[in-house]
């Protein structure tokens, strides 16, 4: 079983490292950049390269684990081969490889991955599909020996289930930065906002959201809100509070 | 040491059973509504009132635990005694008890509450204020038994904290609750995006959030912003979806 990434960003590498640990063999790394091919080939002990006419043409499985913008012209330039070719994108259909390879597919991790940082790929729902019944079955073997929490979806509902994550990861991580750089300001430790931070997360394996939904904007508490409001000097800030709050109250009023 | 409640919401709630717990004596609960002061000192196995000039003359604290929209009046319909008055609220300020008490101050704890869920009080950062340096010892010895993370701070520095803690806590929730908005959309069970959740949280334990950044909007990549756009038909979470990758991408830039 060996594999070929062509890709060499946060995704690929926690991917290629797991599969790696699994058992499976890279055979190859290849990126657009030569540093980001060399870093990730030295930590896999394989070879690299930055040309997609180099690929070797062996391989059993080719995973391309791009950004969307440059998915569908790296594909076009790969040469065809007898590999079951998959991407690893939430937003992309897996018709991108129609007319590209005959056999193709999708293994998305639903996670979010830093190069520098190791995750368990156990718990990592992931989510699958294949243009053949064979293939998916090959797919979903070589997806159990990585995760316990291994499903089909089609490209439809995985584009919704990718967008529902950049809401509950990117978004609230960037809140997160947000509320940092306020304490910042005040030379207050961003950490005594851990507890706090863990606690609205371990909440919701309680209860839903919409349920352990606390603070100002629930109780429409308008003294807070603009004390608050008048308080925040950066302009995106003030709109994010502003519409944050409007949002937290109406979908209060639905209820 | 015994101790009136005045108010009877989500953090008198737990607040009021985390002193009894550690053995103080809860001597009565005040809320503006019967169902609520019942409810409350029920739990407690104390008395309950919904008449201010009926409260008990002689506990050792009153802790006010109300909206900050009534907190103002309510002090000043609360006959003056020998009690430590103290509020929990992050936005208000210490000085709000003035002209109304001898002694004051404040103990608010930095955590999200719900009357029904158990919270560990050990780990909860409490900030304090007092106006007396005796009272600023004896408070601290309260809260110490309930804490190991108890400090001094201002009003001023407190309402700062109090603004990020809306962001961390009341807008991360909320933004979770958009997402499994979206995923029951799609039929797609929401528990799917726990993980996901679980590792975002996690990530800022090891480094900021600013540097745990993932997803389209940081990479700016506009092929799969604009089609989370074209799906999403909420006026208001499209704009919020423009809004945070602006944010995002703007950050991005600073650093």
């Amino acid at each position: 079983m060996k594999i070929v990434f062509i890709g060499a960003g946060n995704l690929a590498t926690r991917l290629s490292l797991a599969m790696q640990r699994v058992g499976m063999q890279i055979g190859q790394v290849y990126s657009h950049t030569s540093e980001n091919a060399r870093q990730l080939a030295v930590k896999l002990g394989c070879p690299w390269t930055t040309d997609l006419s180099a690929l070797q043409a062996d391989a059993d499985m080719y995973v391309f684990s791009l950004k969307d913008t440059v998915l569908a012209d790296v594909i076009a330039q790969v040469k065809p081969n007898n590999g079951l070719w998959i991407h690893t994108a939430g937003s992309m259909p897996m018709d991108v490889f129609e007319g590209y390879a005959a056999r193709y597919g999708v293994l998305y991790p639903l996670q979010t991955f830093s190069k520098g940082r190791e995750v368990s790929f156990d718990v990592i729902p992931i989510f699958l599909e294949a243009n053949t019944k064979k293939d998916a079955d090959y797919l979903k073997k070589i997806a159990s020996a990585l995760s316990e929490n291994v499903r089909f979806m089609s490209s439809e509902k995985r584009r919704s289930l990718h967008l529902a994550a950049v809401f509950a990861c990117n978004f609230t991580n960037h809140i997160y930065a947000l509320s940092y750089k306020l304490l910042e300001q005040e030379e207050i430790p961003a950490d005594v906002l851990l507890p706090l931070i863990d606690e609205t997360t371990a909440k919701i394996h309680a209860m839903p959201p919409a349920a352990a939904q606390t603070g100002p904007a629930i109780r429409y508490d308008e003294n807070v809100i603009n004390k608050h409001l008048a308080m925040l000097d950066d302009p995106d800030m003030k709109e994010i509070y502003q519409l944050l709050s409007r949002s937290i109250h109406k979908e209060a009023q639905n209820e």
